[in-house]
């Protein structure tokens, strides 16, 4: 027996009881007469004390000799703290110790295990089981176990049926890249690992399992930037004989209830936004409706005024800062610099600032008298002791460079608590989108997705400008899920793969066995997907999905903890029958 | 909205609401005046009436179109009918349609879909999203949801942490052959797939997260027998400051409670057995004790008489098969014909027939007297109208041998109720096999696997001797899962890499983390893995996996619906620096 209890369970009615507990050495404080030692495990920490006139000499020697995350077993009494801890569960008890065993010792940590550790993140990458150790780590897997219960909890109780589907599947071009398996026994040929269990759920579909589900991982071979994993886990789901509200109402329900069971949060109503104005109002497809701060285009009073940037631009787009009228000249230059800089490309800003006295003070002054500028203010509902910032050029990087802007003034603002959380459906979205590179349309979100009914003739003349039947739900400006209702019919879906550019052939051979399915009695279908990382990190007020997996691989895809990628040996190669090319062979 | 019901809901309560079904078409009987049609989903059947007298013609018409699997919209009333049919819970009731709509038509299906097809196991698999359809392949999918659910449920409740570990690891010859990834960034190098995330859950435990649970797939690249999948899911568990019987009496815990909460059935205690016994007394490490008929050692009654087959053998071993007394000859024959199939590979069987008169009747009456006969069956507890069956030779293939033998009169004797359920832990294994090919050790679970603590001297003076601390459930006869108190402690892990013939450098490269890990203070820990598919078949009482995997690949480790594994361009083997040898390059 190596414990009775553990590290977080004692209290003040336990006293009298003799115990036995096991866990690390997280502290010692040898006072002389006196040694105590708080020793934790994942449930928490308890107070050891040595009394150097009543306990065996033995057994205080032991206990100095003790270092940092010594693994040690415990026996003896619990006894009343002579002063409390409050800040801690079992502070209102010790542990008198009679008898300490050394199970494992440790050497000294190469960082502290504390919730502030002294280790960068290169250390703790390469320790990444010692820095599991820390409690905020382990808090945010905590987090996560609970939402992987309570999705499933939730999915179950809806009557979704958890179907695992293959992870040893079929290379397909289209969308990202693949990471492959080569295949042993059949020669030259590979498996490839699944971006999505998306054709796989479509043909559950097929097959009438009506709902489905699977907590799943997936893989994409890109090329990584910060924050991407080339692993990630993907709340996956499809439902049959729905339309487009019963998902959303489902799913609306799904995060309702994870807000509601994992954090205690009664989430509000779930909004409504259409692509376009989601665009419109706040410049991006996933908008941070924390607050407000909407944009509000000007080309009609900006224009026309003498003032060539506004006159050549294409949009004339601001927003209204509240109560910043009094910002100082420091302050607007910074924010000029923050939109000239590379990553969000404005040519400059302009500012009106809208001052308690009813006066108005803009950096353009030049070309814009007092009554202009406040037809521009009372446009954009501005009043007095606002802060007007416009931005202006070609439409699509105006939006971008201003979506950026209102971020930081609404962070600047103290707008985005992390502990307000504000959900969105944004709707519509168009079904393809023109690649100038490759001159020809990709899928905007996969080749399954169906038009919007009313839109389904446009894929005959006039593909780019039909709608998808998609949705995405984003929270506080992070896309956490998005879905589509499907094609399920045979002649729809060759025809979306023309759109796309795929021969017959190529169609056929990648997805075929799709389209054969549909020829079976295929269901109207639709589903959607999360992306888990990044949900649980939204949860945790994180920005970082990397605190919430175990065990991460660093930007390049690595894992430095056990060395992976790495070489294999030449025996295996033969028995792939592969050879690895020199980088200059390529 | 395409449904307000779904086909197995409505009941005599529904009678005269309107209600809209969909579903697939399963039946259309066409009595001219009345068309009736069965109409299918995941949740039932519900029965459809069109009565040509009082139905809208352009209906009629369209039911008349209709097909098997055809997809359709039916909206009418609910009636009561008149010949209820009480082997369905609607059977009370129909739906009389006003309105009728095609969502989807089918081909007709290249098997029928019915609990009894008429598909041959190629084409099933083949249009696998077909045979998905079919009541037996959907309950299967049905009882593995309800699994993992159950499985789930349980380990959340006994505060097991569920994390996810990598799929992206790295290669180690140890054990079965991994499937390898190659990697696009880093030229040359490699990741693998997991076989099975034991070393992750170790050093989850060295992280303090005391108990881990997970529900994962994992890989092995094998030469595939039949019922051997390359993919496969594992329930994977760790625990932390346990001893053997802290885990048996966890996972004991686990298992009553999905008989209970699965199937409805109260399991009695989980016997235990050692290795040793297992062996001695079933010839098999995976008994099957829903029925007893031990095995009997006659070496010292059977041996002296001058019958040289016994006397030259290292065992003689028999077992009583009760009432068999009057096999006839020709049965007799048969069960020798049977153990002398190459698969088993005795030389030949020994009987003893035990009269009901009291006499004794054998095969080689001529070297054993009546009295000699007697004491065999006195010594196997024989009694009268007992069939004796004796086998003899080395001592494991004896074995071997006599255990088919002992399953197939089991079997034909009906003791092999697939109702009925008895688990059993087998404990004390040896830790290491002598393989006689490499002149080397192989670990008989893995190399992680403590010695029991009596025998941790032995890894120096007689490895071959040390028994592991490891335990496998066996559930009628059936390994479905195993596991082992762990090495926790650096020295002796590398003792025991030592014992396999691992360089230092060697277990450094490969396992360096682990045994890093080890030296940061790292717990007394241990676990257990079940094998999910065949756990879920053991349940649904059958004996393959097949049918219990949504989505399984054939026996040479193809998907034959997707047409996977297959080529990939030279654009992606470009990319990763790979080329295909030709076959006889190799």
């Amino acid at each position: 027996m190596l414990r009775t209890h553990t590290c977080g369970e004692l209290r003040i009615d336990h006293v009298n009881q003799e115990v036995t507990l096991s866990g690390w050495v997280q502290r010692v404080r040898d006072k002389g007469g006196m040694i105590w030692i708080d020793l934790r495990d994942r449930y928490g920490i308890t107070q050891l004390i040595f009394d150097e006139s009543k306990t065996d000499e033995k057994v205080v020697e032991t206990a100095r000799s003790l270092g940092r995350e010594f693994v040690i077993k415990a026996g003896g009494k619990v006894v009343e703290r002579f002063s409390k801890n409050d800040k801690i569960p079992t502070g209102d008890i010790e542990l008198d110790v009679e008898s300490l065993e050394i199970l494992n010792k440790s050497k000294v940590p190469p960082f502290t295990i504390e919730d502030d550790t002294d280790g960068g993140e290169d250390l703790r990458m390469k320790y990444r089981y010692l820095d599991l150790r820390r409690g905020p780590v382990r808090r945010s897997l905590e987090l996560r176990h609970k939402m992987l219960q309570e999705t499933r909890k939730y999915l179950d109780s809806q009557k979704f049926m958890e179907v695992e589907t293959p992870f040893l599947i079929k290379s397909t071009p289209e969308g990202a890249r693949d990471f492959v398996v080569p295949s042993r026994i059949h020669h030259g040929e590979f498996y490839a690992l699944p971006q999505s269990p998306q054709t796989f759920k479509q043909l559950l579909m097929v097959s009438g399992y009506d709902r489905y589900f699977q907590i799943v991982k997936c893989f994409r071979d890109e090329d990584l930037r910060a924050d991407r994993q080339p692993e990630f886990t993907q709340i996956d789901c499809e439902m049959s004989f729905v339309e487009r509200e019963d998902i959303l109402a489902t799913f609306e329900g799904l995060i309702k209830h994870l807000f509601k069971n994992v954090k205690g949060v009664e989430l509000t109503e779930v909004d409504r936004m259409s692509y376009d104005d989601a665009m419109k109002y706040y410049g991006s497809d996933k908008p941070d409706t924390r607050f407000d701060m909407k944009f509000v285009e000007l080309n009609d009073v900006a224009q026309g005024k003498g003032f060539n940037v506004f006159d050549s631009a294409e949009l004339v787009v601001g927003i209204v800062a509240k109560g910043c009228s009094e910002y100082t000249r420091k302050q607007v230059d910074e924010l000029t610099e923050y939109v000239k800089r590379p990553q969000i490309g404005a040519k400059g800003l302009v500012y009106v600032k809208y001052n308690v006295d009813g006066s108005l003070k803009s950096s353009v002054d030049k070309f814009y008298s007092q009554d202009d500028l406040k037809t521009w203010a009372d446009k954009m509902s501005a009043i007095p002791g606002d802060l007007i910032l416009v931005l202006s050029g070609e439409k699509n990087h105006t939006r971008n460079a201003l979506n950026e802007l209102r971020l930081r003034m609404g962070s600047d603002l103290g707008l985005r608590d992390k502990n307000t959380f504000k959900a969105l459906w944004v709707l519509d979205f168009p079904l393809l989108e023109w690649d100038e590179e490759t001159k020809r349309f990709h899928a905007m979100h996969h080749p399954f997705t169906s038009p919007l009914l009313d839109d389904l003739d446009k894929l005959d003349t006039d593909p780019g400008a039909a709608k998808a039947n998609a949705y995405d739900m984003v929270i506080n400006g992070v896309e956490v899920g998005g879905g589509s209702i499907r094609i399920y019919d045979r002649g729809v879906q060759q025809k979306m793969f023309d759109c796309l550019g795929f021969t017959p052939e190529e169609a056929k051979k990648q997805f075929g066995f799709l389209m054969d399915a549909f020829e079976y009695g295929a269901p109207p279908h639709g589903g959607i997907a999360y992306g888990f990382d990044r949900l649980c990190a939204l949860f945790g007020g994180s920005d970082s999905i990397r605190d919430y997996i175990a065990f991460p691989k660093n930007n390049s895809g690595r894992d430095v903890m056990i060395d992976s990628p790495s070489t294999i040996s030449n025996e295996q190669l033969d028995e792939l029958s592969l050879g690895v090319k020199k980088l200059q062979e390529k």
